[in-house]
């Protein structure tokens, strides 16, 4: 269908040329069609959660009163309304297609708190390569992606969407996204728009709860929440979505300060600036604008280039503009940014060239892609807890047929396994656990399947039949977890155990007296304490996306040894949230020293540290660190630090460690965080192979947001810490001289 | 011993005279006698927790190296110290005697968070008035407190020491104290130097963890945390003490912004700045300064005036001074600040004025104080639940004898009722819950009591023996808790539950199928959603104090109708944490409309709202409201609305009901909350009788720190609300013109 109307040898446009073509097209648009492109509806096709009212998107697109539709989802229909568009509308400007591909389009990834535990930039480059390449072949342009808050609170469902709490790591992966989905060139039709959301503060989100009030200093906006913007901007980012809570009282959609002053005049971002889903009507919500009419206003004085979903520009801006409230020029600026775009990924040119059926045949859940998946995924397991090396199975004793393995839980045979954030079409083809086992050359009468309970249901007769299961196997996989929507967007939970009626079918299971290995299928950090002291083997499996089965399978029989280490805190008790790693040393640290002491920063029933730190994960082999050594102890401006260090496999097994390296500023015109990630390396070792690893610290990584507000390294002493994970470390020291 | 020291008909001197005697004696003081003045010891003779290294307290006076004495608790040791500062020390400066004094002295009263709930502006005041009167006489001067650090978070311990989670009532309550404490003048033997604490922030502590990071915008510390700060100011409280937090990363001891720009310049607080426990020196264990030297400058720089128990002023002043990083004219202004009140409170002219042993006798516990106290712990106790009129007690039939009364529990008769951050000689002589019920005239026989378990500890066959209680009786009066250890400073707990060993004590004594009646002794809210569904009432007495069991037994049998309601939520999980009910609206709001869509600030497993509210306190009878009316819709800057509403006791009992008053600004430059209490009114009303109450909203009770951070009133929309608590109210709107 698509062919005929493809243009051929269509090349890119100078900037220049882009700029003279914009200023034309924008002589020649009205008001209202300007107005259009700074417009956003979602497809009246798409059964979207809330309930916005709007025109049929075909009327408005004919009109001419949106430029861009969110969840247009494949070919078919974004021909039919790019036809209507260039044929129908009097300008004939070309749509924008815009969705929330956030983990792969149909051939889904694991989620991206899950992927970046795989702490593999290269691999999570790939993935939102293969993710824009399956989605612009059903004509999709521009991606709601990466998200990039930072986040801390574990109660909070969207936690899952984010790299987890670290600004070093989260900035590294926000980067890593938006090449992948950005590629070399926008003009390229297998690249998406990448969007950095959601500036500014999201993860902050009050008690845990979604769309709950955010405060905070804007020292530790910048120290902590703004890293990973600041680097997917310097990666190119063509985007940024605002973040639905308020700042300093003014929500963010219609924040001049965060928007304006921050972000495009400080951080010279000139790309497009996206309202979340209906945040511009949300201002008025919030209570921060008398009317409707002023969080237009708002919006457009913070510079907001385009509206999701609600109609506020288009029913209040001409007015506005009427009552000389806000200036045509303000509107000029962002559709001059949004045309920019469309010229610059060729469909001013060539309106049809993303929508190619043919590719997405191809594309789609290709073979390749689906490689691509298990070998993130694999990459994404982390391994809590292992015990008397109870992992990796006796595969072979299994297929042998001396060994009987329980495969018991909600998870155990579930679909559920690629996560929320994702409108895949090959759900059915997910691979379970069980079937990820019996790929593994497993006959099916080794594996003793009960479903046990339901996540948040009893099964009848659920909890006899598990532990008949159990009593006839020689080890239990106890696959339990969290159903896909309880986490995500709108999905925060007060209470982050695993629900009650899996625990009552792991205390069953567990009394029967087997091994037992808990496989957790879950969006978020877990209060796992119990489990800790009454399984044998955690394995942390997030969402692992379409192919979680096989790569489960391949942790668990010991053909993949597990790498992955947390980008999150496990609070050992539910009373600890928010934790995180990098916190500050408070002026009454507890030490080891110390726990008996009264006045001392703690709690009365239970340790300030988590049960996981970040950058926890275990290997079926083990390592140690030895012999931290720098080149030089004092450090003048423009020199660099060598760190080396010796790594030493001292297991049986080959395995790959992520070494991580760590600063803290011992002091400084505000108080600095006890530890922060500033480096790692993955290194494969085979057994008793020893390896001399490198880091270098550059001035750059010493800086921070000082009690000025200004980022810069200030001088005087550093620790380094470098080892497995944040909570366990060797030391040294060294001196900045300025 | 004092009699022959005192000094007959001294007058106080007139602020001009009081500034050139200062100059006088300024002039003839060496830089370390200056110093000397600046410093505080922790008498050696009482043990602290902390690890202070000082010399002996009589060391430190006689050289004239410390000018107040913490923790010299009676009228011997006052008396001695004293002596010797007036008599062996060079310039024969008298001493200040400081202490926290926080809720009585000798008698003790309900915990601040206790009285909170009286809202009994006349009967806070007087508790202070008499724990001055009985302080003074041991010769104290100086009180540490009141502590009015509004706080959100029940997991923090020193929610027992403050008045709950609301600024409004915060503020009034704030000025109580400060006005009893010092009352007309400081002058008067029998008043003592208030000290607002924590400046400021120290209830946001992060996790509910005492003196961890503590972190919020400029517009929020100034619209809830700085409101009872202010009004203290107003009262004229003659010291303020720094909060142990840090603000925008700098430790408040050394934050010259906090300090200076907005304490001394801003509000114009010309009174003594005091440094919390150790925190000048704080301020290098945060990390906040290279070293103790340029930490004791950080806090000079802030006008610091007091340095409490570390000797950083004294080591490393007169260095600084030498190195021209700080001048002596600061130090200059602070010993100034400090003789000023040394010759405002007669000390100067009459050293030993205070020490009055003869009325450490008379005074302490003194009868009609001990009255005093009783009566504001009646007032101090919340009824959160009473089904079928399980109370009050059938107290005729009991005493009649047929009847009896099941008494179980660690807190049945327990004298862990005064709470923490007191230090009375006369714990022993507490009444306890079941002294209490004995002296109503209950005959032993007729009360079966049953320790059952410990607070924290089960006791063998304890829940046996409490069973056969249960069985035996009638009714059951099940006294749970906290000791009083577990709230307080440094008393944060991750689980705000009442301890799992009397949860089990409880589920076997209700399992018995009498009605149950919960007392609780507790100094934070609790989560009590088990013990809501099942008990059938619940009685908070929080820690009452030295009277604490006759005022559980006046209103348990009813001879005190309960008019307590609450200053701080209770949430109905721990994961709600932290919860109040002045919070935002936000952009997607929870109502009765929405629950089941998804889009929404919500949790997928509770609600949002706590379990019982801000001003939720039942009575034995039952008042409703009706009639709300405002007196004109629209108000003009200067103008006032009056509104009216009736109350009517529509029950069978007398009874006394806080009515309050709450607005909501329905939009703003910047977001507002959803409710604010800005009045209420105590009422007595016989069976039935209706009262037309009258409040007066001004244009002063809408001001707020706005999206400039200048305090004033937008024009706009209001909607006012009166009601029983700040979830059940009747409503009227009106809007400001300006």
């Amino acid at each position: 269908m698509v062919a005929p109307y493809r243009k051929q040898n269509v090349t890119p446009r100078s900037d220049e040329n882009i700029r003279e073509s914009v200023e034309q097209l924008l002589g020649k648009m009205t008001l209202a069609e300007k107005i259009g492109q700074m417009s956003q509806c979602a497809d009246s096709e798409f059964a979207f959660g809330g309930e916005i009212e709007a025109d049929p998107t075909e009327l408005l697109v004919r009109e001419g009163r949106v430029g861009s539709i969110l969840g247009a989802f494949n070919s078919r229909r974004t021909f039919d309304l790019q036809k209507l568009a260039v044929e129908q509308s009097r300008l004939r400007i070309p749509l924008m297609f815009n969705a929330d591909v956030i983990h792969g389009y149909q051939t889904i990834f694991p989620i991206p708190l899950a992927w970046a535990c795989s702490w593999d930039l290269e691999e999570i480059k790939r993935a939102c390569m293969i993710a824009a390449k399956e989605a612009t072949a059903s004509g999709i342009t521009y991606n709601h992606a990466p998200m990039v808050d930072i986040s801390r609170d574990a109660r909070w469902g969207r936690v899952m969407e984010g790299a987890g709490e670290d600004p070093y790591l989260g900035a590294l992966i926000a980067r890593a996204q938006v090449e992948g989905f950005q590629g070399d060139t926008l003009f390229s039709e297998e690249t998406l728009i990448a969007c950095l959301k959601h500036f500014i503060g999201y993860g902050a989100s009050e008690a845990g709860r979604d769309y709950n009030t955010v405060d905070m200093s804007e020292w530790t906006l910048r120290n902590v929440y703004l890293p990973p913007f600041k680097a997917g901007l310097e990666a190119g980012s063509a985007s940024v979505m605002n973040a639905f809570n308020f700042y300093n009282g003014i929500p963010v959609a219609g924040n001049k300060f965060i928007l304006h002053d921050l972000l495009r005049e400080e951080l010279g971002f000139d790309g497009m600036l996206i309202s979340d889903y209906g945040a511009v009507d949300e201002i008025y919500i919030h209570g921060a604008a008398r009317d409707r009419k002023d969080a237009a206003r708002q919006s457009l004085e913070a510079t907001m280039d385009i509206e999701m979903v609600t109609q506020l520009y288009e029913n209040y801006l001409p007015q506005l503009i009427e009552e000389g409230k806000v200036q045509e020029a303000q509107i000029d600026a962002a559709v001059r940014r949004i045309l920019i775009y469309k010229y610059k990924i060729g469909i001013m040119d060539d309106p049809f060239r993303y929508i190619r059926p043919e590719k997405e045949e191809e594309y789609h859940f290709h073979a390749d892609h689906l490689q691509a998946s298990r070998e993130l995924a694999r990459k994404s397991i982390v391994l809590l807890k292992n015990e008397n090396q109870t992992l990796p199975l006796q595969t072979e004793a299994v297929i042998a047929g001396t060994q009987k393995i329980a495969v018991i839980g909600p998870f155990a045979d579930s679909k559920d396994m690629l996560g929320t954030w994702q409108f895949s079409r090959y759900k059915e083809e997910t691979v379970t656990l069980l079937e990820g086992l019996t790929a593994k050359g497993i006959a099916e009468d080794q594996l003793l399947y009960a479903e046990g309970s339901g996540v948040n249901d009893p099964i009848e007769g659920g909890i006899e039949q598990a532990v008949r299961a159990a009593e006839a196997a020689d080890i239990v996989l106890l696959a339990l977890g969290e159903h896909s929507e309880m986490s995500g967007e709108a999905a925060s939970r007060m209470d982050i155990s695993i629900p009650a009626v899996q625990q009552q079918l792991a205390e069953a299971v567990i009394a029967v007296g087997k091994p037992v290995v808990l496989v957790l299928t879950n969006g978020r950090p877990l209060v796992l304490d119990w489990y800790e002291q009454n399984v044998d083997a955690i394995v942390e499996t997030w969402f692992l996306g379409s192919q979680a089965g096989h790569a489960i399978a391949d942790v668990l029989t010991g053909d993949y040894n597990p790498t992955g280490k947390l980008t999150m805190s496990f609070p050992k008790h539910l009373g600890q949230s928010p934790i995180y790693y990098n916190r500050f040393n408070t002026g009454r640290p507890l030490t080891a020293e110390n726990q008996d002491e009264k006045y001392i920063s703690k709690y009365l029933d239970g340790p300030n540290d988590p049960l996981y730190p970040f950058g926890y994960g275990l290997s079926y082999t083990e390592f140690s660190y030895s012999d931290l050594q720098l080149d030089r102890q004092q450090m003048k401006s423009g020199e660099q630090i060598t760190v080396t260090v010796t790594v030493t496999n001292t297991g049986s097994m080959a395995g790959e460690e992520i070494a991580q390296l760590y600063i803290q500023d011992l002091y400084g015109t505000t108080v600095r965080p006890v530890k922060e990630l500033k480096g790692y390396r993955k290194v494969q070792l085979a057994p008793q192979q020893s390896i001399q690893i490198e880091f270098v610290i550059t001035e750059q990584d010493l800086e921070y947001c000082n009690a000025r507000l200004e980022w810069t390294a200030e001088e005087g002493e550093f620790k380094v810490y470098v080892g497995t994970h944040s909570g366990n470390t060797l030391e040294q020291t060294f001196e900045l001289l300025k």
